[in-house]
């Protein structure tokens, strides 16, 4: 049912009326994310400046019933932030301000709507580090960072978004706020609301301020790229430097289909005759980094690799990580259609599930490239596609399935860092099982009873 | 109401007979946990040795609404596994076996039994670290570690318990069994209930496995002490330690009268003319500990410290570090009741609160030995006391009250590792505020709804 005048001028009324659109050519670029072959056109779209307003929009469509889907910069790749039809679409790009940077307790305080790239900048501005790289940092909101936990290529040593994380603010769907966490480096106090919040794919509440914890900057960083005749050897390289005790802050792989794509996108000059390159960063003191930098390189060595790069300075380093960073913004230029998939198994299977994609890719005759975080077990199989192709889209749906089987087989996940959404939902219940799934739908209940916040997320 | 024979004969049909305890003497080392003035007699203390036998215990509890409180070692100091009158008290210490230790994926699978140190020393053993240290570690088992949520001595640098749980089998009230978590680095595959049961004080289900997270050795260390004329001044090199951005792995003080309660105890050859003692160490690279330690040196220094004392060897080392791990046996032997305390605060604040607590005792005649984490602003001020003297008792009370005011107006907690319980229950709702108390009743009807979990323990 399509919003009502008096509601619209209800919402104008609490925010502005510059601040609600309502015209459906200012509603289209609400009315998808970043998730291939996902639209849907909401009601409005409303952009708060405080959390009062926040808390007055919510209270109003809870009062009503009326479903809101809050988002930032929309560069999620799960459909968690494509509007439901005729909802509220509540976006927070407006609250963009770093409140505060403690630099005696190592906090940044900051709004929803701060870009991820500002908050890494502001920390390393301070001689600090905001260690969560996500692929989409210079464009994602920190508020949908901690709303999907967030991941990024230094997980492996630096966990992810949750791992950094230490208060929020939060309205409830009936407008109360909560302020959960605090700026202590240990708190026990109730259970940790603050960690149900975060991941929860803005279906719990809406996060309106977010606590975030620094570290010292390292002192130094070295940046290395192997290739490999084969995609084992470079498996095995991985395990060999894990099994040396060495845990990079970086260790990320492409393989023949991403690395040719990125060669014919930027140019970087990478060694084309290979099925696998690794991207591996060391970073902390730097004797450390001398060190295990060697040992790193020894290791790729004894594994056979074909070629090994180290980048003698800053430029030549961001030049070998644009590698990776661009593997899906080059994989996006060859199909019309690109879809991202997520699937993660412990380090230690990665291989196997390497191989298995590949097997997939055969037996449906679909173009698929994949890269991703090889210390995590984070594979991002990518499909290159065309949405209008039926056929070759039921292809992918048929091989999305038994890749998320075999990843369940194998001890792993259906989503590494991207979120359910709408785009792994079918996958969850089998994932999760019955007793898991009854207990999501209890919390969602016990928190949003009237179903409002971003209904038909994640899970029904 | 006491359990009926019939119940009893259930249980010893479920769980073997000699795994029923029913007899008064035999129950009496179950009335009690680590925590001062708390007693109260089970109506039967059950010890399982499976999933299963948990899962049927917990079903018969649920279906005839029997209080269950689960305990292991029973080491905690907040009251919550002190059992409710005629309980029944599920013991978990016969689940005592390390099933897996995975060097791959660098994870550890326990029963939740199984003593903290163990698995320590199983990581050590296989040339890995499990960090989290909680001062009860040679008699605690991680099952309790986990419910929880346990810090120790070294949180300001590896975090406490949560950061190093990856999964966990859980066992809810109504006797269904759910497996939390795998053993990816990366999973955002639905809310992250396995954090919602850290520190949830076996309000929510039974943790019956555990999977921990293990990360390589640190190679080397350095472990020092220094003494301060003031407070003051140890809180300034504390200040001055994190300027430089250095984040020791631990960074530990006592007050005089911890000092010298611990000298008398275990002759150590502390210093005694002094206001405040630092126990700093550094680990990781031999160089960084290097640097790291010439670092520290020098800020205690540049802070008037009056004497500075480095371990030659480990022995050494040990030696210092046992004057913290002794503090509360020490402080625990001058007087017949010792009340341990939890407040924590901002690392910044830390140095007011150590001055507000001195204050609180002058003010209520009260002996006061203060200990803690100075780098996580963890603090234990111990009331030197006795039970029996009601007038005192009386103004302990009111002392505690001033104190968690004072910490939570300086933006801290009322517990930063030792659970809310019966001992900080009465001070959750003022800190909480009433939605987020509102949230946890919510949260804890939806999983037990039946109460039957630790009933009266965190909130009623």
């Amino acid at each position: 049912m399509a919003l009502s005048n008096l509601i619209l001028a209800e919402l104008r009324r609490l925010v502005g009326h510059e601040n609600v659109l309502t015209e459906p050519e200012d509603l289209i670029p609400y009315s998808f994310d970043g998730t291939a072959a996902l639209q849907q056109m909401p009601g409005c779209v409303v952009f708060s400046r405080t959390t009062e307003q926040v808390a007055a929009v919510l209270k109003l469509a809870n009062e009503k019933k009326l479903s809101v889907v809050t988002r930032g910069s929309g560069t999620g790749l799960s459909g968690g932030s494509v509007p439901n039809r005729d909802c509220i679409v509540l976006c927070t790009v407006k609250m963009d301000k770093i409140l505060e940077l403690d630099r005696a307790n190592l906090t940044l305080l900051a709004e929803p709507g701060v870009i991820t790239l500002n908050i890494a900048e502001a920390a390393t501005a301070a001689g600090l580090f905001y260690p969560p790289d996500p692929g989409s940092m210079k464009i994602s909101t920190i508020g949908g960072n901690v709303a999907e936990n967030s991941g990024g290529l230094r997980g492996l040593k630096y966990g992810v978004t949750r791992n950094y994380v230490m208060g929020m603010e939060v309205v409830l769907p009936d407008g109360e706020i909560m302020w959960l966490g605090n700026k202590c480096v240990k708190d026990v106090a109730g259970y940790s609301l603050k960690d149900l919040f975060i991941g929860s794919e803005g279906t719990l509440g809406v996060i309106t301020k977010v606590l975030l914890r620094l570290i010292p900057k390292p002192a130094a960083k070295k940046t290395m790229v192997a290739t490999f005749a084969q995609m084992d050897h470079a498996a095995e390289a991985v395990s060999a430097i894990i099994a040396a005790k060495i845990i990079p802050c970086t260790l990320e792989f492409l393989d023949r289909m991403t690395i040719h794509c990125v060669e014919d996108y930027a140019k970087i000059g990478l060694p084309l005759d290979c099925e696998a390159l690794l991207l591996m960063e060391t970073d902390g003191h730097s004797a450390v980094v001398a060190e295990e930098a060697a040992q790193m390189e020894q290791c790729c060595r004894n594994c056979g690799c074909l070629e090994l790069r180290v980048a003698r300075d800053d430029e030549e380093a961001n030049k070998l990580t644009s590698a990776r960073r661009s593997a899906f913004s080059a994989l996006a230029r060859v199909a019309p259609t690109t879809i991202l998939e997520d699937a993660t198994v412990p380090r230690s299977e990665l291989a196997r599930m390497i191989r298995f994609v590949e097997t997939i890719a055969k037996k449906y005759q679909l173009r698929i490239g994949t890269f991703g975080h090889m210390g995590d077990g984070n594979l991002h199989p990518t499909f290159l596609t065309d949405e209008r192709n039926r056929d070759e889209m039921h292809r992918v749906e048929e091989a999305f399935k038994e890749i998320f089987a075999e990843a369940i087989r194998l001890g792993g996940t259906i989503t590494g860092e991207h979120g359910v959404g709408l785009a792994k939902k079918s996958f969850l219940p089998e994932f999760l099982g019955g007793t898991q799934m009854r207990v999501l739908r209890e919390l969602r209940k016990a928190l949003d009873p009237n179903r409002i916040l971003n209904p038909g997320k994640m899970f029904d």
